[in-house]
């Protein structure tokens, strides 16, 4: 088996570097890409830190098109409690999803419902033949399982536990990454 | 942390002791209930197998209500593909879902997809306060991941690695269970 365990999540209060993670995490996927080439993976990030994220690994890993991007703000199921907010921008998906090796990009893995949402609107374009997820953060809450569905990812380049109160806020700023701990707006 | 880390998966080509995995994981399920005991977690079964499951895991765990079903014969991506086949069962969900505590049960996860399909029959009904997942065998293939979606099941009886060619086929006899395993008769 080459399927390995993930190692145990790790308490915090302060933010992560998020430089580092993004190295860790981009040397994952280039060893899967690398692995997969005859497959050719296709990427793909949620708005709008998954955006940033998947095309930076799309420039660094060198994949061919253009890195998708979906935005899912009509399609979480916790729409109508925590309205719009924030620019709307249109998903893009430029190659045909049908058949395809999808990898998945978000900043931070939480509740899980953000995914199923992501999951959804990627099958409105065709069924791929398979979808990894990968994320800068997995995170948990520290004496709980804040996961609400059964959602995983693939890759991490860290798993957090902060406590319920904050988030992790990711920022890009002249190409670097850097986390936030914020306290946090939304009830789900 | 409370969040255990699973166990690695184990290599096999004979069928495990249905039974001994069903008492794994009605231990596993029976303390998360008396930890939640505020929350009332509903089950909910995925015909077939994960019906009878959840309808014993109804009757051992003296849970309230009736036990959940879902049929998703209509909702998996590839039905145009492996077409109906099969008795056709209704979907029964007695309870309010708008907020309620799933556990949501199958005998086997394998590609992910028909989890797809259960959280998104399930979530016709309502948005869950929460969805976890239990499956009597946690299964993946030698060489491989065989996990076509970042699905995963929070407790399994066992985890447990098949060559690609073959399946587990639950069958119950009597109020006792047991698994086969068969040649794979689909392509996904």
């Amino acid at each position: 088996m080459n399927i390995q365990e993930p190692p145990a999540y790790v308490s915090t209060t302060t933010p992560p570097d998020a430089e580092a993670l993004y190295a860790t995490l981009k040397d994952s996927l280039a060893a899967f890409v690398a692995s997969r080439a005859d497959r050719q993976p296709r990427i793909v990030g949620i708005h709008s830190g998954g955006t940033w994220v998947a095309e930076r690994l799309h420039r660094d890993l060198g994949l061919p098109g253009q890195p998708g991007a979906l935005d899912i703000s009509f399609y979480r199921d916790d729409f109508n409690r925590i309205g719009l907010h924030g620019q709307v921008k249109p998903t893009e998906i430029d190659f045909e999803v049908d058949g395809a090796d999808v990898l998945l990009i978000d900043d931070v893995l939480y509740s899980g419902r953000t995914l199923r949402g992501a999951l959804n609107v990627l099958f409105d374009f065709g069924r791929p033949a398979r979808v990894d997820l990968a994320v800068l953060v997995d995170r948990q809450t520290p004496n709980a399982d804040a996961r609400e569905l059964p959602i995983a990812a693939r890759w991490s380049g860290a798993r957090l536990s902060l406590p319920r109160a904050s988030e992790f806020v990711l920022s890009q700023d002249d190409g670097r990454f850097s986390f936030a701990i914020a306290n946090t707006p939304r009830t789900s």
